[in-house]
C-alpha cells in the first residue's frame, strides 16, 4: 500500500427529510446565497423545501448555472455576494451547481483575478467561503470532496481545480430527491460513479485489500441497483444505496493508498469540448476501449476485476478479460448508454481533433504510469469506434 | 437504509515514516503534552522519534497511562496541563493511551466535576483542547472516532463517553510501528477489530449494500491476514492493511444508517470487570455463543455472513449457520485466542457474578433490538462455558 493522506470533514446528512435539518447546519444569523441551476429546483419542489428550513433566515438566490459550469457565470454570483453581503452559500442541485458554488467560494474570497484560481489548480487558494449542498442527483462526487470543474467558453478551456478549503461543511443527501430525475440523468450519474471507481481501481495491484474490496463492493452495487433505478424510479432502498456509492466512489476513501488512472476522463473531456456529448456517455465510449487497449500494464488488475466484480473465474486470462471488457459495455447498455464514438456523431476524421486537443491541453503522459500518450490516445479511440 | 449522520474530521497520515510530518501538524508555538503509556514507546524508539519530529517546540511528557486507563491517572495529567500551560496534547501508544487523551483533553477544557463527562456519556462536554495521536497498536479504532472508555477502580465502573469534540485532529498511522508488537496484543487487535466490524453488520437486514460490502471486506481482510501477521510480523503490506481496517472498522463508515448490536460488548466488560480477562478475550468468549442463541432475531444476515465471508453456501439453513459459528470460532483459535469460560478461568458458579453486574450496571435491553435481558445473557454464557 502506498502513502497517503485521508481528511474529508464533510458532515453527511443522510435520507428521508433530511432538508428540515438544514436550520441546525447553518448559523441562524447567516445571510444565505441559495445557487441553483434550471428550473427542476423549483418544479420539484426542493428549493421551496430549502427556504422553509431557512426560517427567518436573510436569503438572497442565484439561479441558472449550468450544466459543465461557466467561469462567466461563477462570477456573476461572486458579484451578487458583495452586492448583498451573504455569508453563507448554499448550492442545491447536482455536481454542476456544487462546483459552481466551490469556485464561487473561492473566488469570492479571493485577492487577485480569479482565473488564477483555476489555472494554478488550486494552489493559490488561501481561504473559502463556508458553504453546504443540498444535492439532487447522484453522480459526481462533489458533495463529499473538494474539487471542482469549470469551464470558460471565451477561452476554450475547461479547467479543475482543488482546494482543502473547498469541502463542503455539510451535504444533505436525500435519496427521495431523486425520484423525480429523468432516466437519462441518473444513467449518466451511475456511469460517472462507475468510472470513477474504475479510475482508481483498474491500474496495477499495490496490496491495498481493503481500498480494493470497497471499490469492488461500489462496482457491484452499480452493475445491480442502476438497471433497477430505472425501471422502478421510487424504489428508495435502490436510490439511496445509489445515492450512498455515488458519494463514495469519490471523497478520497477508495482512492487513498492506491495509484490512479483517470486517462478515461481526460480523453473524454476532449469529446465533450468537441461536441457536446455527455460527460458520462464519452467515458463509456473511452473507458471499454482504453481497457482492451491497456491489457498489458492492468492485466492483473483486470483479472481481479473479472473475478471479484464480475464472477468471472474460468478460461484463458485474455479470454476472462475480454469477458470483463464485455460485460463492462453490457452493463452501460443496460443503462441505455451507447458505447461507440458513432453512437454520438464522432466520425473516423473528428478523431484528429481529439488527439490534438489532449497535446494542446499538455495531456501527454496519461494513465496510472504517465505511459498514455496522444498517439495511444489515437489508437484507442479508433478501437471505439 | 436508516438515516443517518456521517461527520469524521480527522486527519489520517498513513505510511512508512509518517512520523516526520508531525511538525506540519502541530502549531510551532504550541507547547505540547505528550502522553504514553509503558516503557515500550521509549524501548521502541517510538518517542524518540517523535520527540525529533516535534523539534524546537516546547514539550513536556506523561508516561504511565495503564490498559483500561484510570480516572485518578488521567486527572493527574489534567493538573499537568494546568501546571506547565500544554497547548496541545500527542497521544503516542494504543486505544488505552487515545482513550485517555480524550477523556484529558475534555477534562481540563471543563468547567465542574470531570468526573459528569463519564456519568453524561459525554453530553455535557462543550469543548476540548486539541490532540493528536501516534498509533502503535492497530485494535480499538480510537484514532478515528470521538469515543473512549475510562475506568474509575475506586467506583468500581468503566464508563465510556462520546463526544464531537474528541475527535483527534490527525492521527499517524506507521505500520512499520507495529512490528515489534507482541504476539498477544496484534491477536487481541484483530479479534477486537473482527468484533467491532461484527457487532455493526450481523443484526437485521435493512438493505445497506454499501455498508454490508464495506464491513465483509474488512471481515475477509481480518480472517486473511490475521494469522499471517503472527507468522510473519515485518510483512509491511500485512501490518498495513491490519492497520487501516482496525481504523475504518470502527470510524462511523460502516456503522452509518445500520442497526448495531453491542451486546458481546457490555457481556464482554462484565468478565473483564470480574477477573481482568483481556477485552478481546472475553469478546471472543461471547461472540460464538450469542451468534448461536441469537440465530432467530439475526438469522438473515448469519445467512449473508456465512455466505459472503465464509463462503458457506450449501445446506440446510441451520447447518449453514452452524459452520460459520464455528469457522468464526477457529478464526480466533488460528489467533492464539481460546473461546471458552473456562479458559480464562471463570466458572459455572461465576456466572451468577456476571450476569448480577450487568443488572446493577443498567444493561437489562442489549442487542440491535434491546431484547437481549440479562436472563438471556445468562444462558448465553452457559453456553460458552
Amino acid at each position: 500500500m502506498n502513502n497517503f493522506d485521508f481528511h474529508n470533514p464533510t458532515h453527511i446528512l443522510f435520507g428521508k427529510g433530511r432538508i428540515s435539518d438544514l436550520n441546525d447546519q447553518i448559523p441562524a444569523d447567516a445571510k444565505v446565497l441559495i445557487l441553483y441551476g434550471g428550473g427542476s429546483a423549483e418544479r420539484t419542489g426542493v428549493l421551496g423545501q430549502v427556504r422553509k428550513a431557512l426560517g427567518d433566515r436573510m436569503v438572497v438566490e442565484f439561479g441558472g448555472i449550468e450544466p459543465n459550469p461557466r467561469f462567466a457565470t461563477a462570477m456573476k454570483a461572486v458579484q451578487v455576494i458583495a452586492d448583498e453581503g451573504a455569508t453563507f452559500l448554499l448550492a442545491v442541485g447536482g455536481g454542476s451547481v456544487i462546483d459552481a458554488t466551490k469556485f464561487i467560494a473561492a473566488a469570492s474570497r479571493f485577492k487577485g483575478d480569479p482565473w488564477e484560481i483555476l489555472t494554478s489548480r488550486g494552489a493559490v487558494v488561501k481561504e473559502a467561503m463556508p458553504f453546504g449542498t443540498v444535492l439532487t442527483l447522484p453522480a459526481t462526487g462533489s458533495e463529499m470532496n473538494s474539487g471542482a470543474v469549470i469551464t470558460n467558453a471565451e477561452k476554450g478551456a475547461k479547467l479543475p481545480f482543488l482546494s482543502a478549503h473547498c469541502y463542503p461543511v455539510f451535504s444533505i443527501l436525500d435519496p427521495e430527491l431523486t425520484y423525480t430525475l429523468p432516466p437519462r440523468q441518473i444513467a449518466n450519474g451511475v456511469a460517472d460513479a462507475f468510472v470513477h471507481i474504475i479510475e482508481q481501481y483498474l491500474t496495477y495491484p499495490v496490496a491495498a485489500r481493503v481500498q480494493d474490496g470497497f471499490a469492488e463492493t461500489l462496482l457491484r452495487t452499480l452493475i445491480e441497483l442502476g438497471p433497477k433505478a430505472l425501471d422502478a424510479p421510487k424504489d428508495y432502498d435502490v436510490r439511496a444505496n445509489l445515492m450512498w456509492t455515488a458519494t463514495l466512489a469519490l471523497n478520497g476513501l477508495i482512492g487513498a493508498g492506491v495509484p490512479q488512472d483517470w486517462a478515461s476522463h481526460m480523453i473524454g473531456h476532449e469529446i465533450t469540448a468537441f461536441n457536446d456529448t455527455d460527460h458520462a456517455r464519452t467515458l463509456a465510449v473511452v473507458l471499454p476501449a482504453l481497457l482492451n487497449d491497456q491489457r498489458g500494464p492492468k492485466r492483473e488488475k483486470l483479472l481481479q476485476y473479472a473475478a471479484n466484480v464480475w464472477n468471472i473465474r474460468e478460461g484463458e486470462d485474455d479470454a476472462r478479460i475480454d469477458a470483463a471488457i464485455e460485460a463492462t459495455r453490457d452493463f452501460f447498455h443496460r443503462m441505455g448508454i451507447q458505447t461507440r464514438l458513432g453512437d454520438y456523431g464522432v466520425a473516423a476524421s473528428d478523431i484528429e481533433t481529439i488527439v490534438s486537443a489532449l497535446t494542446e491541453h499538455g495531456m501527454t503522459q496519461l494513465g496510472e504510469q504517465g505511459a498514455i500518450t496522444p498517439e495511444d490516445a489515437r489508437r484507442i479511440l479508433e478501437t471505439a469506434q
